[in-house]
């Protein structure tokens, strides 16, 4: 058995590039007292390993010569503790890497499920995000209308599509004709706006003719900013992420904030989604039974080997992604 | 009895100037069936007069040629409905002017108190707003830090002073040294910064060196970004108004936003007084029992005559104001 991990070989100052990362050999990891060693199987690729470089955030900042955190799905291959057994699947915060050691009490058992990349996406934490932000502080009503940026992105498509299953009338916003038509025909959104294209203030007021009530925001920016002039009053803006904000170039902030929030008494709340761990076990029975239904569809977005994760991340920074993105850096046991 | 009222001659494009305003004699108005004549005692400025002129907001749009809104203490002088009687003390919508027709179910019989100013501050629309604002959406807790802008102003001088006499350590934020030092002498905040000088980012991170819990929000703009910076996780941000943002020159959102909304899981909320009606009774209870015990001082920033209401808004607009501004038009009925 041989170790690799991907480490930061230097923090960037704008676009992020291959060269700011780098492939090394390791030594293999040894588990101490109390913990486990594990073989990373499947490791979550999010725009906030981006924003993890920029400095503190909810964890601490990542620096040169770390290893990229990452949430993952490993198999359990020592175990010198009660709480998991040899050939467990588990949960945890690993790094970018093939074998990683953790504490017994740092990692979570995971159920048996057909498809383990599953436990990433609708039942892991792109699942999760959607239901818990879209639930918890969207509080979207049948009838009213919610709109979602980044909708062909790994929240942004379980949150139309969690809306459509609650009777909502969904609207998303995606970049490129392609992705769009994707939104619309395979997600089964009402309506899919290019923000490539100009006029996005217009275009939303055409396909949202009664106002927006709930707008899911996952990129911030301008997108935010033409979203703010769509909104009804009492609006909810789920602010779940900034992707447009995180990659290179100066911040810009929706210049009619927050004149339109006083105006339209509008609610802005951010959210992580271990904020709402206790409500957990819910979100995965609704998610369990819209998949049953075939309300909500899956789709996953992998890439294979662990010395592709950057550009995996770049590439998802980019935008070229549909659905959950993730890197399988060993194939499931059988 | 001569009527006279003050009309927008012109809208502005930036900055509000006396010649956007003229004075006219009109005609004595007529009050029909179940209307009452009244006569305009005092009327309340508020930064929110120069925002009407921006478009249409929670109102319909001011125009040219339109007599300036306003809300008024008003005496009735004719009464052709059996609510109010000749000589009762109404509250109302009305315009600039020395006299105006109301329909008797638009106006709101007003105890009899000492000082009818009071009104329109303390347990008129400046400590309502204060109150309803930070009650309902900050909800600060005893020992909780309490930032608030504008505080020499009329609502966020009772916002601070409320703070206060529930245990908070209330931060004030004024336009020089002159105000920052009466916030603190006079209001009792615990400290105060002018935002004039350079360094608020920092000056705020000396004086909350616990972080910020609640920032009431009276302006927006560069002071909303810095006071984004200080806040706490889970902090609340009471979006009241943007008086930096209403009187011309190219609007500036927060670059921060939404990235730290996100990452700091705040809440950001708008409201408008009247929002909360159905808790005016509870508020002027809590706000009179205050003012009792003296932990609300009542501060009034009286100018007199209606020819001068145009100039007192554009003071008010330069922040010249100490506690809430009104325009007596006509001295108190003995």
């Amino acid at each position: 058995m041989s170790n690799q991990q991907v480490i930061i070989a230097e923090l960037p100052t704008d676009s992020l590039e291959p060269r700011h990362f780098a492939l090394q050999d390791v030594p293999m990891p040894q588990a101490g007292p109390n913990e486990v060693l594990l073989k990373v199987l499947l490791m979550s690729i999010d725009a906030a390993n981006r924003s993890w470089m920029q400095g503190a955030t909810y964890r601490a900042a990542v620096n040169a010569g770390d290893a990229m955190p990452t949430y993952a799905i490993c198999e359990v291959v020592e175990s010198n503790t009660s709480r998991v057994a040899v050939g467990d699947i588990v949960a945890c915060e690993a790094v970018w890497a093939n074998y990683i050691t953790q504490p017994g009490h740092k990692v979570i058992k995971m159920p048996k499920v057909p498809t383990l990349s599953n436990l990433i996406s609708v039942f892991g934490i792109a699942g999760k995000t959607a239901f818990h932000g879209l639930m918890t502080i969207g509080q979207p009503l049948a009838g009213e209308t919610v709109l979602v940026s980044a909708a062909a992105g790994s929240v942004g498509g379980y949150v139309g599509q969690i809306a459509k299953a609650l009777g909502c009338h969904v609207v998303g916003i995606a970049g490129g004709p392609d992705k769009c038509r994707w939104v619309v025909e395979a997600l089964g959104f009402d309506a899919c706006i290019d923000y490539r294209e100009p006029g996005l203030t217009k275009a939303l007021r055409r396909v949202c003719p009664g106002g927006v009530d709930v707008y899911f925001d996952n990129v911030g920016g301008e997108i935010l900013e033409s979203a703010l002039f769509s909104m009804n009053e009492r609006g909810r803006v789920v602010c779940c992420g900034a992707i447009s904000q995180y990659d290179g170039g100066a911040p810009s902030g929706p210049r009619n904030l927050p004149g339109l929030v006083v105006v339209k008494r509008l609610r802005m709340e951010g959210f992580i989604v271990t904020d709402f761990v206790k409500d957990d076990a819910k979100a995965t029975r609704a998610l369990q039974h819209w998949v049953s239904t075939g309300q909500i569809k899956v789709f996953e977005d992998i890439v294979d080997g662990l010395e592709n994760a950057p550009q995996a991340l770049i590439g998802l920074l980019a935008g070229d992604n549909k659905g959950k993105r993730m890197v399988r850096v060993a194939p499931d046991p059988s």
